[in-house]
């Protein structure tokens, strides 16, 4: 402890803004009525795209048209992102709606359509109001910046029922030079079982081969993003697009890979603790596990539960839930083996012994920020959920969502 | 039109109370501090006796200790139930419970305790009082009597957040003998993605082999029970158990599989309609599918999604949230073939085109029972689904369940 070693990964401000070569601009466009409703991020060199996108059976028109462009353009150099419409369920209309905010970005930066992302978020089923979307997108070119207050425009930009921008930025060091990991995010709250849409920008300036920036991707996504919204219940707008500057194939140097899943377990946690009437985030490990995968299962499962999650809104010490939302994940839990901690204070023994009074329990719910441990007692893997609880407010938000 | 059919199913009122050699009593026994919380229900002759029982794999004692008395006895003789402790996650000590009211039962009534059913409903993790458990049972077998009034103590005895008792009850002629079947049941609200408990018990004095009541029981339950809950994600007490005189193998005539069906709708609508709550319920009949499995399957996705849930309570005829939900099942949706319909009346047809005004619309989510259609535009098969909506009040209720 004398010599301490030096950090690995520095913290850094201003998100996608610290990442060199990237500039970003986000504009009042008008299909909000008063703020920010459209993002546009460019980058100076051509990047290597990774996507992971929905699995919902219906996808909005811009998913569609960006896996198009994915497939045909090698490398990408821009991303348009609005707010305030989903161009989902909008038919041929949302499709050439879609394409030609691309085409349009693609004159104005002076490359091709291909090598445009197209992403959008908001109300499903109403058709982009696509002159403003087009007036927007002029003056976000003429705006385009380096730095902090414009990414942090962009991530405004993006927002929908957010109550904050969501930035993360982490420094790392391969050899003697500095890199950049960044990324900004939308979504907010009850991800899953709720399907809002969850987007994620990230760049770096460390050049990697498109395989390598998927493969980095897929394993950041799996402990962050998938942590906290469940596969195959996703939104028809959810979306992750990774870029990083051309390299040939090869495998990216770990400080990179721990910078990146840095960027993503900030920017998930940043939007379970932005949920929609969230009063109070609870994160959720499972521990001796047989392995990694029923972990998970058992953590999501708890974490996805409404029981668990209006218990923990009314502070009510209410373990039970927790134990029949683990039991319903069927994952091979054994009933005689689990032991549960709360905040690190043992609560329930093995046997299903309380340790913990009502009133000591209760206490433990009481803070902003819950942590609760599930010891599965029958191996060594571990994996960690994160949701917020269940307010009348959730419901408040979401009654009325388009009035 | 001129020779009416006769009705082949004659709606009864009295639930379990109209079978004949059924008798009931519904007691307090001091679980909960006022209202009855302990129901017993003897059968004359020995019963074939059918359970369809959680998938959860923390699963309540009483559902293992009635497991083994149902592989141990050939048949059936009474069923004991109370609510306000689910006995679940009680370790060794739920089993020793469960197992002592089994003998008791069997004392009181002069049968084997392997004769009898024992279920529980309420908070988990919480031991069973067992001396008012005993105390409770003894009155209730002083009491037991046939009729609508016994039945609808019974089903009141087995209520916890439920609104009001659930009691169905069908008649059908056989040749010229009249036979009953009926049932009691309790399940409020959310049941899925929410593990809320639903218990139902189910009788006849069709007589029928264990067999031909379990497969009668499975096919009624997969239209009924089924499509308010999502397999899988059941609470750790959720039974049904179904009673028949015991009758050589051999077919239930088909009146009677439609009687068994109607009496499981009934219950299942009536749960849907006592919703935790609840302010609307909502009937989701997908069409056109190309199977049962693919219609059942996003019908119960429209009717499971929290945004679906609040949009209804809402009025917000935000019809973009059902399609990501029927999205989101995986089921083989095609995008561009299918439409919606609200009422009966047209609302979003192929290729997304709204054919409703937002006004229109939302009047016809403002009666408290809303109906939609989804046709999928690809087979003949159907099914159809019950949900409700997810209100400020669900919150508040299962916020402070316990105190």
């Amino acid at each position: 402890m004398l010599a301490p070693s030096l950090p690995e990964l520095i913290a850094l401000r201003g998100g996608l803004g610290a990442v060199p070569g990237v500039k970003l601009a986000g504009v009042h466009a008008g299909i909000k009525p008063r703020k920010r409703d459209l993002a546009l991020i460019t980058f100076d060199q051509p990047q290597s795209c990774a996507a992971i996108v929905t699995t919902n059976e219906i996808k909005a028109a811009p998913l569609l048209v960006t896996a198009e462009h994915l497939a045909k353009a090698g490398t990408m150099r821009a991303l348009v992102c609005n707010s305030g419409c989903a161009n989902a369920c909008t038919g041929e209309r949302g499709e050439r709606d879609a394409r030609a905010t691309a085409r349009q970005a693609a004159a104005l930066l002076g490359i091709t359509p291909a090598e445009v992302v197209v992403a959008s978020t908001g109300v499903i089923g109403v058709p982009l109001p696509i002159d403003r979307v087009q007036r927007g997108l002029e003056r976000a070119a003429s705006q385009l910046d380096e730095g902090g207050k414009a990414a942090s425009d962009a991530a405004e930009a993006i927002m929908t029922t957010d109550r904050v921008p969501k930035l993360a930025a982490y420094a790392f060091y391969h050899g003697n030079r500095k890199h950049v990991v960044a990324g900004i995010a939308k979504g907010s709250g009850m991800i899953a079982p709720n399907m809002a849409t969850m987007l994620a920008f990230i760049a770096t300036d460390y050049p990697l081969s498109r395989t390598a920036l998927a493969q980095l991707l897929a394993e950041a996504s799996d402990e962050s993003f998938n942590m906290i919204s469940v596969d195959g219940d996703m939104s028809t707008n959810d979306a992750v697009y990774a870029f990083a500057p051309v390299a040939p194939a090869g495998d990216a140097p770990d400080p990179c890979a721990q910078a990146l899943r840095a960027v993503c377990l900030d920017l998930a946690r940043a939007m379970v603790a932005d949920g929609e009437g969230t009063t109070k985030t609870l994160e959720v490990r499972v521990t001796e596990a047989v392995d990694v995968a029923q972990a998970r299962s058992i953590a999501r499962s708890i974490v996805n539960s409404n029981l668990v999650k209006t218990a923990l809104y009314g502070e009510d010490p209410n373990w039970g839930r927790i134990i029949a939302a683990a039991g319903a994940a069927r994952a091979k839990l054994d009933p005689l083996r689990w032991s549960l901690y709360v905040n690190h204070k043992a609560w329930v023994g093995e046997g299903a012994i309380e340790l913990l009074s009502e009133a000591e329990a209760h206490r433990e719910l009481e803070p902003s920020s819950v942590g609760v441990e599930l010891r599965l007692g029958l191996g060594v893997a571990e994996a960690t959920a994160w949701g917020c609880d269940l307010s009348r407010d959730y419901v408040r938000i979401n009654a009325s969502y388009r009035t």
